[in-house]
């Protein structure tokens, strides 16, 4: 199966990119920034801008991918703010540029768009697990598009007969993951501390929300197993752990796993408590629907984002 | 007060800027056509164009409003199908750029952002009334970029502190309105029997779905009434009927109106049932808001729109 990944060069792109070829697959990677152009002979690096759509009918021409996975997106929800019409632009209507593509030059190709958990916003309540048919209140510009990216993607699909299904992404961390994001962020301050680069205090506030995370290996997973399902008309499938976990208790397991003392401060300035104490998945329309589980134990996932970490600040060192 | 009017040349924008007139407003009438450039000493006809920041910036330094009302809009769901793009850049984007430009410059105005019943999309179920509060799931890029547009105005709202409510307006019809419209559709198709334009038959598909109707004289003054409330976070706010009105009891009635014997024919090829049999909107919410009321007889209405499409047609002939 040949399958094309937009953004094949972020986090999730690069690892579903190795998964991919793994498991024997022809992939097309776009990206918009091509590090080098030699091209192994089960992987072509190519140019692919969402909001280029040129560049977008010259790859469905040149390859007829089979499968196409969207992971092109400004991903960043304090972005969003700074930025809210450029995260419009690529999300949503890049999106819609590659389904219009998909329409003229390979609409026997499988869709799947990757959005967020960050859709369904306030309707999470304590303890009630989100479901895919339980109504959205996006909180962000970040939110909106995703969502809105969704809708059209699924329209589309219903007007035009496409095969297209909309993932919603629960948090996910592992080795590679940019600082922004609650692991990548605590396991970059354990290894500067380690190094000698920071003092050993971790200064952090409200931690008691839980959230839902998935190892990188997990999530890139199912998006293999839902690219393979021959299922049609999925809809929206969310992809999480189905697992509540307190970011603190997070925090605590990375610090046992530190090679020195750290203490953890509690910094009012920042003691803002969340605004949704409980944003926990369901994962039983995944599970119903591949055969996926969970494998990576998360305390493991933990101990190989802090090892990347200690291997990526000795690479900045020179 | 002074009240910009974005999309003031459409058919809602035209009734509204003559109604804001009348109730003493001055108004700024912003459009991207502008036919005459002279302008009375209460109303300026200003170049505005939602796409164009310069455009905006430019007016709201200029004039101050202390209202404005976003009309400007690609409107047509079946032409959202066809340029869906200008459809995400018009009504998602071109609200996000006036409320970054009020940010900026007006941070003080009240915005009323207009979208649509069709928001709501299949959440319609029969015999159940449509409140705000009920999850949206839009059925074409036209609702979506609504959708999106409310969602993304009542983020900046809450995350600006702006006085921000978005509307959903159902059907609505009257003197002015273009084709594509059920109601605008009759009328001139009765007008066209009458002169003799067409063969006497009204060829019809399935008439049994219900719709909210509002007549135009009532929907502006509703916009007016919720500019003038000092009422803050309204949300989102319903400007409909609350009565279900049979698509085919509509058309009985006007072709009682009409000067000549009008045969309706059933044509199969368009006998295709309504998605959503039931589309009623509750308002329960602006009567609690605003002391608003549905004042126009609706077979008035009709009448009114009959007579404008007889006028109509005979200025077409010179």
């Amino acid at each position: 199966m040949r399958v094309l990944i937009t953004g094949s060069g972020g986090f999730v792109g690069s690892h579903l990119t190795q998964k991919l070829l793994d498991e024997g697959y022809e992939v097309i990677a776009g990206s918009t920034v091509l590090t080098e152009k030699k091209s192994k002979s089960n992987l072509k690096k190519v140019y692919l801008n969402v909001n280029d759509k040129d560049s977008i009918e010259e790859v469905l021409r040149k390859y007829n991918p089979e499968g196409i996975i969207n992971l092109a997106a400004q991903s960043s929800v304090a972005k969003s703010w700074e930025i809210p019409e450029e995260t419009l632009l690529v999300n949503v209507l890049g999106t819609l540029n590659i389904i219009n593509s998909m329409c003229k030059n390979t609409p026997y190709a499988k869709f799947i768009n990757i959005g967020s958990s960050e859709e369904y916003g306030l309707t999470a309540k304590n303890g009630e697990y989100l479901t895919e048919i339980m109504p959205c209140l996006p909180q962000n510009p970040y939110a909106t598009s995703k969502l809105s990216a969704g809708q059209l993607a699924l329209q589309s699909a219903k007007k035009h007969g496409l095969n297209i299904l909309h993932v919603r992404a629960f948090n996910h961390f592992g080795p590679g993951q940019r600082l922004g994001f609650v692991v990548s962020d605590f396991a970059s301050q354990i290894v500067n501390i380690e190094k000698g680069k920071s003092p050993s205090v971790i200064n952090v506030g409200d931690l008691s929300a839980q959230r839902d995370f998935l190892y990188i290996k997990d999530l890139v997973n199912a998006y293999t197993l839902l690219l393979e399902s021959k299922k049609l008309d999925l809809g929206i499938v969310n992809v999480c752990s189905g697992v509540p976990r307190k970011i603190e208790d997070i925090l605590k397991y990375m610090i046992t796993q530190s090679k020195r003392e750290i203490t953890v401060n509690l910094d009012s300035t920042k003691l803002r408590p969340s605004d949704v104490p409980f944003f926990v998945g369901s994962n039983g329309k995944i599970k119903e629907t591949v055969e996926w589980e969970s494998t990576v134990e998360f305390n493991d996932g933990l101990e190989l984002t802090i090892e990347w970490w200690r291997q990526n600040l000795l690479y900045e060192k020179g």
